[in-house]
């Protein structure tokens, strides 16, 4: 499995709710490892230092980076290239540098150019609809799936570093490529946001009160329409073509419900259903 | 809020997930109530009798109700009229009758003329995508919405008891009309079941063990796909015409966002998910 953290110093660029829960869970799972973040927000900064998401907060990427021996880049999936482009002199030639961005073909392909086989892409498949340091918390991973996307340049001392990282976090770690780590997204993650977003809208659109009509089926369901729409345009656009791809597909099963009921098929009905059911 | 239910004589007809759990709602409740109980499975009328949800349960339709104020009828929608039909005879002039079946135009149109202004239609938004007495919970409706559906023909005696009833349960009573709520439905209940089969199909596709890559927005949008499809599909056809709309108006707004996403119109695409926006 890796390393442990224990004992390691570690640099988390980018504050947000998965940075400072990052910072929250790894001060409790490994207590002696020491912590530096750094935000372009001082608001951010300020909330991760007092939660005790990180020890110390600095302004300069040189000085969060130099010393550490893991370097985790937590912004939003259309800065981690940037970021990465700018801490590379800093960067020591023996510290393993990841990211959390929820796509990872792109950040992949132009992070590999910069940093090498010390780097290995990553996305913790846990989140919340809330956002920012202040809904951090210590537990965000635990159990949670969390996909590390190393390819033939990968060094392996570095993938062992961020995987004993990812397992200190109490989250479970696996392997996957970066082309079938999105295909996956577009489907797993991407798809349930979108769609959370259209059920809310088709659900208002006829009682602008449809909370309070409703039962659990879609309350659960539009959860994650709380989530930023800019967030979630970046992340979809990042991942067109896998998007697109599982669109057609949820376009093309809706047509043939419809077409069943249309054709008042019940039976036919209940086998597309039965295509997508899940047993308990 | 009408009468309260202690101290009434309660037939419940359908000892299933939600019939059980009106029982043991009741009992928590309204310990002086008197509860009989009636479901063509013995197995299903033995476990409700041994979890408390009923005090005896009988074989005969006619034991059932002869002697009750307030008569539930909580068997699957495509039996709700033929239950109403052949307990007619045996129905007390001032008892009242209500459903809980999941859409409520067709059913009230053929049970007014068979019980007339006794008859109530009602709707609990609460349940699980378990099924049968042994998922049962005294907490099911606690502050859930109960839409209750009057028509011109509704006596006001019955539609106060049964309001008495259901806020007795801890659910909170409102009307509306019988096709009113059934547009909503196809809204805010069909369509979110409908949604999450299609969507653990789309995400089965292309990864049999979706479920250990996903995190919580996936988890959760197909929790009820664990819901029987046959049960949903006699509730979306019994509800077609609505469904159909909530369907076109779906695959428009998936289609819109498929073509943003082709054309790389991040702003447009974000434009798209705010319309579905719930704010926290």
């Amino acid at each position: 499995m890796g390393d442990t953290a224990d004992g390691q110093s570690i640099a988390i660029i980018g504050l947000g709710l998965i940075g400072s829960s990052i910072g929250l869970a790894l001060k409790r799972a490994a207590p002696r490892t020491r912590i530096v973040g750094l935000d372009r927000s001082p608001t951010s900064a300020d909330t991760a230092l007092r939660i005790g998401a990180v020890d110390r907060v600095t302004e300069h990427g040189s000085e969060a980076v130099q010393r550490s021996d893991v370097i985790i880049i937590a912004t939003p999936i259309d800065t981690v290239v940037d970021v990465a482009g700018a801490i590379i002199p800093y960067v020591r030639d023996d510290a393993a540098v990841t990211d959390v961005g929820g796509t990872k073909e792109r950040i992949v392909r132009e992070c590999e150019p910069l940093l090498g086989g010390r780097f290995v892409g990553g996305h913790p498949m846990a989140g919340s609809e809330r956002s920012g340091p202040s809904a951090a918390r210590p537990d965000m991973f635990r159990h949670a799936p969390w996909l590390l996307t190393p390819t033939p340049a990968t060094q392996s001392w570095a993938l062992d570093r961020i995987t004993g990282l990812v397992a200190t976090l109490g989250a479970r770690p696996s392997y996957i490529s970066p082309a079938q780590h999105d295909r996956l997204q577009a489907r797993l993650s991407a798809l349930p946001h979108l769609l959370a977003f259209v059920l809310a809208a088709v659900g208002q659109q006829l009682d602008t009160n449809a909370a309070a009509h409703s039962g659990g089926s879609f309350r659960d369901a539009t959860r994650v329409a709380r989530s930023s729409p800019d967030v979630w345009a970046a992340i979809l656009a990042d991942n067109g073509a896998n998007v697109v791809d599982a669109l057609i597909d949820t376009e093309a099963r809706l047509r043939s419900i419809r077409e069943a009921l249309n054709a008042r098929n019940i039976d036919h009905v209940a086998e597309l259903l039965r295509e997508g059911h899940t047993p308990s």
